[in-house]
């Protein structure tokens, strides 16, 4: 491994390729992720184009060594980690946007370009690409993780808005999954297949992404329900109404309460009620918003045991209610007691089962006595539980791993998945195989081994060689 | 094959397999479709469940008999024909919703199930498949070829809307790509592998659909313009308004001349201007829908050369104005002079370029002589050319496939597709390496030999063999 890595720098040049310490431990280690493996990678390389990544791509699968692409590190179940070591490969230097095409409404990045700046870089012409996931997240794994967050209800997950995809195949080869048109039908849909495959693969080099016209206008709204249950329903009756939603957000009463002790000075100066609480996101033209705000209202109100549907009145208004829908994972880390880690997680299952086993859950979570909150993106069945622990607590973690296992073992019952949009990295593989069963692993697998028989591409994460370990020696 | 084809008489029942020559044709060509052969399947057969599907797939796998499904044999790409002939598996008796969840938002169906039967079963719901297809088209062909229509502006294409897949693999192996839930980040994504890969991974057996709410309301306004680039450029200002349009399409010049001449009563009744004509729909709130139309105009009258925005005043003037857009196809076919034969095509380009392609399109295939009309479904940057000829004018025949391939390679220039909703089938395969190149299409036949090593798949389709040849004898 060592000598593959003192190859690409000789190829790339010593600047390409670092071999210190702290820089392996960076890319090996992450406190916000519940997975991290023990291994570190020999070194970490610094691409700065497709043809490099292939430069680097031939000399590790010559050698059998593992690549694993590297991102902006905010993934949460150990998918940039190394358990089998290798060779990390960071996308810091590949942060180009190498097309913009406002009229057609696409454009051609590099891996290592940030969400953020890319929406500040392109909103001019009144453009954005939708997701919404950490706010550090790059391109490259928001493919591999087919990320989302709060804007899925309304444009769906990263799948949805990649149009095509270079990618640097395990022996060196370059392939384009697709060409630039918004809508195709030809052949087998290979973009798809790598969104989500977590680098397992191939190496993304190049996305081109569709884009939104940014909504006229937005606003907010903000409820509070006696149960989750009744948060639920209405959410369910919301979302079954046909009013075009941005956004339906829920947040529990343990995170509420985070937020009047905690929030920022804006957020605590609210008093939020301390009841599990819908956050709605509107988009549209500022009439339909009116029109869409008001048929909410209506629908809501029966199952709102008398709370205020708390409507934006101005566009500060809608900033700071929002504000403490996004402040929640930031609160809850910042303010944690010292030495606790969080654990986060998330599940989907079908809408009408949201309610259940988010009280099931919760319930289970209460038991043991540390602070657990629920934070749902209701409109597509989606939530996510953290919670804080102590590592140090043997039994408190195990107790913390068992919560976790149950609610997933809960989603399954409910024809659910194990992963929303996180994915599985090393984290949640033995669930991906109680999800899918054998057989749809065994596919996974011939196609991996198919367009990796070397097994070289991100090893150890979404599923194990297993049966296959015989012929691979 | 003939012995298979006994077999699986033998297993399932003299009456689950047919032999008679009519049906055989009727299986194996269709006057709408631009690309049929010569050869026919042995036998059609009729599985009632997976498991017959299974059936059939390990008798017909164990002889090295190609597999070729059929669903409605709507499909224009001769992406049903048995160019090495083989047992063609027909899904009539395979269209039973399976089950319909309303609270969830999802219905699982058989293949053979018609998508307008569909939803009109589950309407009382609320809910509907938001695809638009040929209204004869079944779900599993639908899968297939990942089918649109003209709600695919704001609902996108088939592959938005499946959740999950049960499949049959080449040896008889049942696999279900995924649960139940609308989002999921879990493992690669074999649904959409499956989706547009025309049956030649697997055989779909079982299929879950997302659903959408009806929109309380809908509507359609109608616009004409002096000139193809003068609507495209009022569409390309649409859609970057944000306006939630339903649908945006364009109709010809010679396309709204036939519908005076030929069109239905109430089509015919109405005296349209005879030019590049845009119809929009509209749905959403009843407010919402007054709001964007108002817009809508607005943004139009620039382009409109002084036309009149005709808004529907009513819900029968509604169906009356987009009537003349469903109708166009089938006014075409039925009144086309005796003897001749149309052909039909499909490309998708950015869609900034859809003026300069739909316009050097037309002007080309204007020097035949023929009757050639344009029907685009310009939100997309995708359209459809038309063309009825004579086919034992050889002359004229090859000036016509000189026109659709001319056409073809301009999409490509653009960095569009040949296929925007048709998918590849045997007519478009040269194409689809020109538009991928050689690794691509080597990838996808790397997939296709690891599922499909004995090439048994509805061979012959999206792609040839080629350089594996020699591998397979």
């Amino acid at each position: 491994m060592l000598d593959a890595a003192k190859e690409i720098a000789h190829v790339l040049g010593e600047d390409a390729v670092s071999f210190d310490a702290d820089v392996l431990e960076h890319h090996g280690h992450s406190d916000w992720s519940t997975s991290n493996s023990s291994e570190r990678a020999v070194a970490v390389v610094y691409p700065r184009s497709t043809d490099d990544v292939v430069r680097i791509a031939q000399i590790c699968h010559e050698r059998r060594v593992p690549m694993v692409p590297f991102g902006a590190g905010s993934s949460v179940e150990g998918n940039f980690s190394q358990p089998h070591s290798g060779i990390c490969i960071d996308f810091a230097y590949m942060d180009k946007v190498i097309a913009f095409h406002p009229d057609d409404m696409d454009v051609v990045v590099q891996p290592g370009v940030n969400w953020v700046d890319l929406n500040s870089r392109i909103a001019h012409a009144g453009l954005f690409a939708p997701l919404d996931p950490s706010p550090t997240a790059t391109i490259g794994g928001m493919v591999s993780t087919n990320c989302s967050g709060t804007n899925a209800m309304r444009y769906g997950t990263m799948k949805d808005w990649v149009l095509n995809l270079t990618v640097v195949l395990a022996d060196g080869t370059i392939i384009k999954t697709r060409r630039r048109p918004r809508k195709n039908s030809a052949g087998y849909n290979l973009t798809s297949l790598f969104v989500g495959a977590e680098g397992t693969l191939g190496i993304v080099t190049e996305v081109t992404l569709k884009l939104a016209p940014i909504p006229q206008d937005t606003s907010v709204a903000v409820v509070a329900f006696p149960s989750i249950g009744d948060a639920a329903a209405a959410a369910s009756k919301l979302i079954r109404s046909g009013i075009q939603l941005a956004a339906l957000e829920m947040m529990d009463e343990a995170q509420m309460r985070l937020l009047n002790q905690h929030g920022s000075e804006t957020v605590r100066k609210r008093h939020w009620a301390e009841q599990p609480t819908l956050f709605l996101k509107f988009s549209g033209t500022t009439d339909a918003i009116k029109s869409d705000a008001s048929r909410a209202s209506s629908i809501i109100k029966p199952f709102s045991g008398g709370s205020k549907f708390h409507f934006a009145r101005s566009k500060q208004d809608e900033h700071d209610l929002w504000a403490a829908r996004k402040e929640a994972l930031f609160t809850m880390v910042s303010t944690r007691p010292p030495g606790t880690e969080i654990w986060s997680t998330d599940v989907a299952v079908p809408v009408s089962r949201l309610p259940e086993i988010i009280e099931l859950s919760k319930a289970e979570c209460g038991q043991l006595g540390i602070f657990a909150s629920v934070i749902g993106h209701v409109g597509d069945g989606n939530f996510h539980v953290a919670m804080l622990y102590d590592p140090s607590n043997a039994e408190q973690k195990q107790a913390v791993a068992r919560c976790v296992h149950n609610m997933m073992d809960r989603a399954l019952e409910m024809e659910g998945t194990v992963s929303g949009e996180h994915a599985i990295g090393i984290g949640k593989k033995e669930c991906l195989v109680d999800e899918l069963g054998e057989d749809t692993i065994e596919l996974m697998r011939t196609l991996k081994l198919a367009m990796d028989p070397k097994w070289v591409m991100n090893p150890g994460k979404v599923f194990d060689l297993k049966t296959h370990a015989k012929r691979e020696g």
